[in-house]
């Protein structure tokens, strides 16, 4: 609840248009729906620029059902990230969303009832290998269903650099790049000395042995000689392009 | 074996009640009974508040239903805590114990032979998601097995603080509160910092990559900066709880 | 600020008592006083049941002078933690607070304006060698100036247990017990088994090698096979001093 | 050396304005400078948005006047990070710069020739504790070197939250947030879920004990539960700024 | 090969009874046998005291029957260790060896054609959960296998320190302690400053969350304030009763 | 793309062989084969000795088979790395390539249509045990596909030392040694004494508990008190193969 | 205090030569001297065969100087371990102990009033390099002052394996070899697998970036290949020392 | 002491040149000279290519100065690295090599009596940053030592790809490439994936935070993406040295 929304309650008591009681209520409980097993803010879009989304591990298919279809009757798009299959067809059982689909590689359930308009800016996602795929593919899933621009470029790992050189000219089209890398994610350090855009790097558990799921990447890409390089944590796809898509969205196109 | 005990045996011993080899039996044989691979603590509840309880990962089925047939034998409330369905099968199959229930989300045996009175005081436990409900549900069934009142605060995670600050009256009216966070565990320095009783922060293994399976939580809450906030280890609704129930039991109720 | 406030607030808007800017800058401004760099919260009190403290590390000596002459201007005890004898020097140095003292043991600063009423209740410390005195030391210094009765049981780890069997009678007479203990942090487990009140247990970073500064110690008191042991940061004196008086200060007195 | 000036290049080896000698110099040796233990990247503002930037630590007085007098030549502003008073000294002695000055609480070198022309939007910089203000201050300094208009909230910690919220209003109008905290690191959460533009969060090595020189804040940050928070390396406040600097400049004066 | 052996080599060759290459072959082949992928250490016996050992993780079906059936040619007792039951049917499948039995318990394969004189000296193992039991069973077949006496104490743990000091009489008789616990391993501080022999800590996995897989006890069994224990790899009591099985048997028994 | 090529390049530009067009898109796509989820790296064998192998984990059967079929269309040796036999069925069910294999060991598919002429020069590989063969077994077929000569050493441990001193002479004509070795790795330093070739260390992941998937062996091999000892990634044979292979290459024949 | 005493006391009560009250000032004050900030365990020579030694980091100049006069008191042999030279001489400043040295290598404060018998068996210590002779000096210490006789072994690290094999022959006439070593520890391996008596291994902080301050020692003697290793904490040299001479005692001369 | 040396000792002894007594002392005293607190490998340079180096850390001056003699009288060249000026001092204080140097970036004392005659083939040694250059130093003189011909490359770290991309054909000359780089430690990959030749990486502990000492780096180099690519200790320019000079001295020059 923003400050312009409590002077307003304020003014409102003030003038007997409420009484204290409804006041408190509606500090209390406007701004979420409350299912006991979770609360669903409903306010988040005027809030935080995006709605809402749904994070399944951890959740009974029951639970993601409920605030699921909570989420739809609003009319928004929903996602729902790391979801299995399992979980998928929960969702599309009842047949109350016919639209819903499963993007198998993002591992998440998407219905986008209302049509998306792109954004003007391009956010650009890169991989360092086939392997990082997948959380590619997540954060091309939340970028898009945020209305985004995206564009995928992958295996450009810098152990061939001339991969990646190969494409230097359209990443430097891009508002936004995401670099999505395991192993050694020496891949930020480059593409971030490359573009004058900000790089946002998500390091993935793709590798083995010392890189300990992840880790190894994740210290690279923070310790980044390059600046202007922010991480997100390991296989967060979503995060990336849910931070991408806020700056992409206020951005003025490059020319 | 307390101090006060101690005295009356001696007693006993000058005024010949006991002879030595007596005495010395009762020093080392009363307050455990020895099943081989256990030796069960009866003497817990007079030394330590409350009964023992069944700790049931790398025990055999055998070994579970022995001890629980010993201590409900007592006529104590029994409780044996992570066990899988499996294992409550074992116990329930004799129908020795036609009262004993599983609790699926806390993954607990319960035999609750006497009935509880309820403690004045209240407990709050507060989850930041969905997916800390299962460590919640421990906890929640511990602390009720003790005897206390439990209110239960699902999903009000410091991403949308008002969910949050719209429970805090409620919160305000605990003796004690319990939060329950997996992620960042912020949480509970959010919470600490809204109430006046003492906060029992339990991290969980919610989250992925860089979680760690709760060491980011963990870390966080030990750091917390809102003084009054003790921690116990990732997913331990039930030392939480048991905590809990030592300082509710001797508070005076909240006006 | 509290429902009861926020509701009286609205009240005196309905009443007219207030206006609208009034308010607004009572619910922005009141419960802290901005000094730039920080902002003291003097709200504190009445919200967590203790005043604020100065955490010294990383403050110039002119702002914990500045912090310090603002809340000790309220006439509360103020206490200033992990001080060295140069910041001391600093807050005694314009002769403002004559009864300003420096707990070298426990490296605090202590104005007490206000005789304390100890609390009928007893606090037992209890530390595993001499060398956890300076922490020990910090938890009585704060215990005591936040009202509480303290009683301090040294070096009575258990590789010698009969130290700590003698002292138990003692300890079973408390209402909170603090453990303060390094290397391997085992005094925790044992204490706790043998008390029917809560357990805090502050791991030291007293040891080397293996110990990593104190981490042996935090894992094994996490993993205290004793429930009813809640855990605070390593050498954090301070924070399990304020959690044991917050419930000391509503418990009964034990008989 | 983008694409562009690489078409331009052949063009001109096309007309026979380079021979290829020329070229394959020009394609080596134009974008750097090279001083033997430095290769100074004086091409970085065009292909990186911002000139570059000496950091101090490992490197030699002697390396580190070398350096910055080749970036003043270009007659840039320079900025030295990291930087202790006997390095500064080094560089003043000379007498080359008059106007380079060191920011103390920064630890910085400055040297400022151009003014700068503030942007339209404004970068927000809030800080938990009093503790976080060196390295607040590192990314005040270097933003505002990058043209940026920036707003400093110090001691805003979630423990007090009434001090964040009483600032709310304010950060909403930034376009780009950057949180610094130590300790659990929380306060990057809270922010992340209270406004609608990208926040950048700054663990910090304040803490002790389990806070591992920052690794806690660290760790909770990557986990944040509020999505579009970005994190950099602990103590980065320059990483940070840059950063920011980079979205606020391309973005839109919030209205 | 040790000095007297190659003294005795030497004297031969002088003396004609071996030429070089005889020598050279005696020096390079006599002390193993050599399977390809195995080289059997049929001296070892000679050289530490005991017979060569199967570690079966990473090795094939195949390979444990052929090192088996090697080690078991010479007449010596075969043990191999960490054997789940498919290894133990592949081992028992040609009916070579009636008298081979799996220990399940331990998961150990064990063979012993020869009877074993038990030494004079008692070893005993102490477990301080019921979940431990596994380890200490690996522990007490290898020393009962090296010709051990064996004594096993279950779920002896300190936070029910009175079951501990019921048995300690018993332990106090003991050549060797060995001690067997998990979570936070303080069995082996409080054993330690209670018998007058060497104590061997084990810790072992038994656990969960910040006991990371064993980690903890480990640490604090390395930290252990009592002097005189040493400790061996997590959950590896097979190595615990071979050191022990050392020490005990040139050890003159206790009066 | 080398700087002869560059020049090349240049000179045909120059000439009017190539437009500018032409050029740019020569130097964008000449050197890889996109194919969408994957750009392979035809060019690899003249600009990094040896043509591109292929790290199957986290690519789908579908992905492997397409990559393995553009390679093996250049008609270069193929190998796949890390691959489950379900996905050696996949790219064997077309029948494409009759003579393509499962190295069940080393866990490769293996296609080799040329015959290999073995370099002069010896790679000897040792294990420390029998369960590191599988990671000797995937450096054995890796520098054999690269023409080299092999031996294999197995089960040669420093806990028998004898073992490897019979094996000493062997290795002392080899131009490189590769040791395979879990556990505490120490087998590296060892064999590096003994030696004056290059030792390369592969820690394995065999072993348990404190051995943390191969992190011991890791660290032991980094800290050698032995010089010439370099170390790969836990369980990587192939690397450590495939710079023997490179060294061995181009090196004379031991005397 | 043993059931031997504790049966003699109950003796006593009954008998009337103790009363109750007696009694209970025995059971609880006897085996300890309390001195407030520490309890001196002068019982502990009887319990755990060798006096109390005291660990000097932490404790205050004045708090070592008061232990060790009452220790010194008792006519026994005192030690003071990593004793900085301030703090001996602290102890030596008041004339009091004539014979007080300081072992300069070994950090300790010696007092050895009673001439030491030398045990007829034999304490081998080895060191991998020079840098560990610290660590070693500290065991040769301890162990003499616990009347045993120690043989130091220097500098025979695995590098160059014929130091260590010059010496086996020493080597192997010893009832407990210590093996001291930093880097990677590979020594402990090695001495275990041609030894037949057991091997306390400690791991000591020399090297230098991944050892971690000793921890790739420590990992690597915890997974030593060869069987009857056992480890204390990094740089323990006492307390590798103290388990040996235990061992030593009463062990029968090897012949 | 290798098979070709016994074989003949063996023929001496059966011939009668040498008698039993004689032929153990040499089997045992020959390859090393024993100082008591050292054993001096002089045999290294025939069985491992290059003569002992002194690593000064933790050894006295004394013991330095000792060794440094004993190198230095069989007419070696003598290298002591660590060393600080104090170290270096006293080694040159007596006069008695009056050539000796100190090299103070790469921190290694030097006496060169014998010219080297450079290798034919190249070590080209290259930095990320400036502040890698005493690694880098510490690499080149050890190499040039060891008779190798060194070019050094600084500050090409990959955040300004062109630098390194400048001087790649430079690189591709060589017969072995050392990469120094601390932070991310990207560079590894990036030139591993350009050169033919042997990459040995040195991780360095430039950076702060989230880089932990060089860990990042370390873990980085280790999961490099670049096959060909081997790895030192954190800071190790020696080993790096070294090993390229063993590859290097025996590989054909490149044309």
């Amino acid at each position: 609840m923003n400050a312009e929304q409590l002077k307003d309650l304020l003014e409102k008591v003030k003038n007997g248009d409420f009484n204290i009681d409804e006041a408190m209520e509606k500090l209390r409980h406007l701004p979420f729906e409350d299912l006991g097993f979770a609360k669903i803010d409903h306010h988040r879009q005027i809030r935080c620029a995006f709605p809402e989304v749904i994070y399944c591990p951890g959740k009974t298919n029951q639970q993601i059902v409920e605030i699921f279809a909570r989420l739809a009757k609003k009319g928004n798009n929903v996602l729902a990230t790391r979801a299995d299959k399992a979980q998928f067809e929960a969702v599309a059982a009842g047949g109350e969303f016919p639209s819903v689909r499963y993007e198998e590689a993002a591992r998440m359930i998407v219905l986008e009832p209302k049509p998306q308009e792109n954004s003007a800016g391009l956010i650009a996602i890169v991989t360092a290998g086939t392997a990082d795929i997948p959380v590619a593919s997540e954060a091309k899933v939340t970028a898009e269903m945020l209305g985004q621009r995206v564009e995928l470029f992958c295996d450009v790992g810098v152990a061939g650099l001339h991969r990646l050189l190969g494409n230097i000219e359209a990443l430097q089209k891009a508002n936004v790049v995401i670099v999505v890398a395991g192993m050694e994610g020496a891949l930020a350090s480059v593409v971030g000395g490359l573009v004058d855009c900000p790089v946002i790097a998500v390091p993935t558990s793709v590798g083995y042995g010392a890189s300990f799921e992840g880790l190894a990447a994740l210290l690279a890409m923070l310790n980044s000689c390059a600046a202007g390089v922010t991480v997100v944590n390991i296989d967060n796809g979503f995060g990336a392009a849910y931070a991408a898509s806020i700056i992409n969205q206020r951005t003025e196109q490059k020319g």
